[in-house]
């Protein structure tokens, strides 16, 4: 009886043990074999893991844009989950490799440049660790010295999903803050609210503000009343128009612009059934800008 | 020992129960954290679930390109696969959200806007429920009124292929009939074939219509024959070239035409090792129309 | 007791068997349903398969790519991992449908085509088999001729990575050699290396040598030395320059040239933070060669 409970816990642990996910952003697309090693890597820690993709296009380099798409999408993943992020301009500078366990019991491994700062903010990080790349390196790695995101990252973000190390043994204890890339937050003032334009809804050209529902609603707006919406490229105006605010695309005329609350309640600018960004050339980062002030 | 099987039940449903296969489409592309959401969603749900894509890169709000690929794709995946269509520019208008089952035991969770046409002509739906929201929404979601995608239709059909509702649970039941798009289909009048482009072979450039291998038979061309090719745009004659029909494309020179039954066995046109649509300047949609005559 | 054995062994079996895992690549894209409708056929043979992705972004009909991806790649994948890999410009022509597998164990199904050139010389093939079609196609698809990725190449993988046949059940052995594209090897003659580019870094337009570090070491340069760097198209002089070679990219000024051995421990180029590839027009192939000598 001993030896069947015995495979037995083998057969369940095999099935069921943690989640097993693991999920990977980077900026490496889809064209070469990057992505792909990463996941044999994965693949070779434990073949029963399940390996997702939040994306691979995230523009080279561009950290920001990796901040803001985890924090997107993370909340969305059950506890357990495991991130690897690799947008890494410094590899070889003095950039950590940390792996950040949050509140809600998910996990981020990736270099800490920046890449936790909206995990940070919305989802509160409880305890940073560094990697300890004598422990947490793919063996017969040691030669290569450019390619972190497959030898160490995925390595280590596999591991930790399947469960072969502890979170305590990715490394020491760093504490509970990361590097964080200061931003405009949104602010209320007199009747004008100010944001900025964190990332554009790409596939639509939908405006997307970092101004969410509960500063927005302290405009008190009736329901049929529009917004002056004013966006602003290096305090050059590009847009300055009168807004209805809507629960619809469908509330207005096709090429008609509309505001609105997206999926994750933030003011937004949109035209119904065309691209917004492409029409009035809006793009995304820190010098764009957005107020919003109501129509009298 | 009923403690052991209790065990071994739990093991087994957990290995094996349903297929647990989800396919996705969308327009939504993967450069932002969409289809990543919608995973999140599902894993959440039953983290054992396959998760897999068509494609996410329908053209924005093409839902006869939605129809298209699920008919191209549908038949190659196994009974219980539940697919989740996401090409919805009605979002907010009347169109009802619905799990249709295929009389093959498929599930098609989509808004009813039509992108069910193909699949109900060629594989023929056996029921269509409305998704109940108040019972098939994911909690919490009740302020997000713009994310139907993952919000309803990725947790109505996780929830469906993890064998946690079933499809009765659904919501009420609507009938056999969805939306159905109007379309020109295949006719052969005299020794003239008429049809029209749903799509191309977008990565070769290669021209598909709608005729299928049956009517095209009727046609009883001799092996060595060639077909008048005749493509109008708006009535506008854009192609007009006797091509040789061929079963390889090595038939022929590099660059020249020629005539196939594609892998749907429907009549096309390609160049060998050059892209025909390029070429040529040819696109799909209603208003285009192929004519195809024997060469005398 | 037998009985519960007999189940174990199933649910064991259905949780473990070989590591299940099909890699697919080709040159199909993602905007239709062909990855799709292969990932249903290999579905259909095994639920419990996992499916994952090289690349669909290979260049239509590019077999040198396909080639240069899979040696790129399967070196990271476990043994037991089967690669289907369908770059196909001679579909319907004289080529074999092959599975070989390789002295590390792993499986490669493709036409053979050249695909294998480089797998061959790097990890080596154990023995070759062609696909008899007669046991080894996808039933209900013999009226289908054109589309072998799915029908036959899909079907075979999963049914082997499934375990459903043996690598003997394929076909017929051809033996240990599959076709080779012939192409230039690195050589060093006095103190100058010659070798050729075979592919771009294409995300980060960085330019990948096929000098490997053992040859590129007997150069024997000094920690701060710096070597001239001449990249040729058909003979003429694309780039000349005198060159950094780093072991990171932050050792230079944004923008500036260095070279380093990338993630292959290949030699390799690069602007940093740039674009080398764009900002010196430089693309990939046999007509590309690069000649490097030490600056005294």
């Amino acid at each position: 009886m001993k030896a069947i409970y015995g495979i037995l816990l083998v057969a369940l642990s095999a099935c069921t043990s943690k989640n097993g996910v693991v999920v990977f952003q980077s900026d490496f697309g889809v064209k070469d074999g990057a992505v792909s090693a990463m996941k044999g890597v994965a693949t070779e820690v434990d073949p029963g893991l399940k390996l997702y993709d939040l994306t691979h296009e995230i523009p080279a380099y561009n950290i920001w844009e990796a901040a803001y798409r985890l924090q997107q999408t993370a909340p969305y993943w059950p506890a357990g989950t495991v991130f690897v992020s690799v947008v890494d301009p410094g590899v070889g500078t003095g950039r950590k490799s940390v792996v950040a366990k949050t509140r809600t019991g998910q996990y981020f491994v990736t270099p800490d440049n920046g890449t936790l700062t909206l995990i940070a903010e919305s989802i509160g990080i409880e305890s940073v660790r560094e990697i300890d790349e004598e422990l947490n390196r793919r063996k017969d790695s040691r030669k290569s010295y450019t390619f972190h995101g497959r030898d160490v990252y995925a390595y280590t973000g596999a591991r930790l999903a399947a469960g072969v190390i502890s979170f305590e043994e990715v490394g020491p204890l760093l504490g509970d803050s990361v590097v964080r890339i200061p931003y405009q937050k949104p602010v209320l003032k007199g009747d004008t609210l100010a944001g900025n334009i964190p990332v554009l809804d790409i596939q639509y050209g939908n405006i997307w503000t970092n101004i969410n529902d509960s500063i927005f609603n302290k405009l008190q707006l009736s329901p049929d009343k529009k917004v002056q919406a004013i966006i602003t490229f290096r305090d050059s105006v590009v847009f300055n128009r009168p807004v209805p605010v809507v629960s619809t695309f469908g509330a207005v005329p096709e090429g008609q612009p509309l505001a609105y609350l997206n999926s994750l309640m933030n003011f937004s600018l949109a035209l119904n059934m065309r691209s917004f960004a492409d029409s009035f050339h809006i793009s995304s980062g820190p010098e764009w800008k957005v107020k919003i002030v109501p129509v009298k």
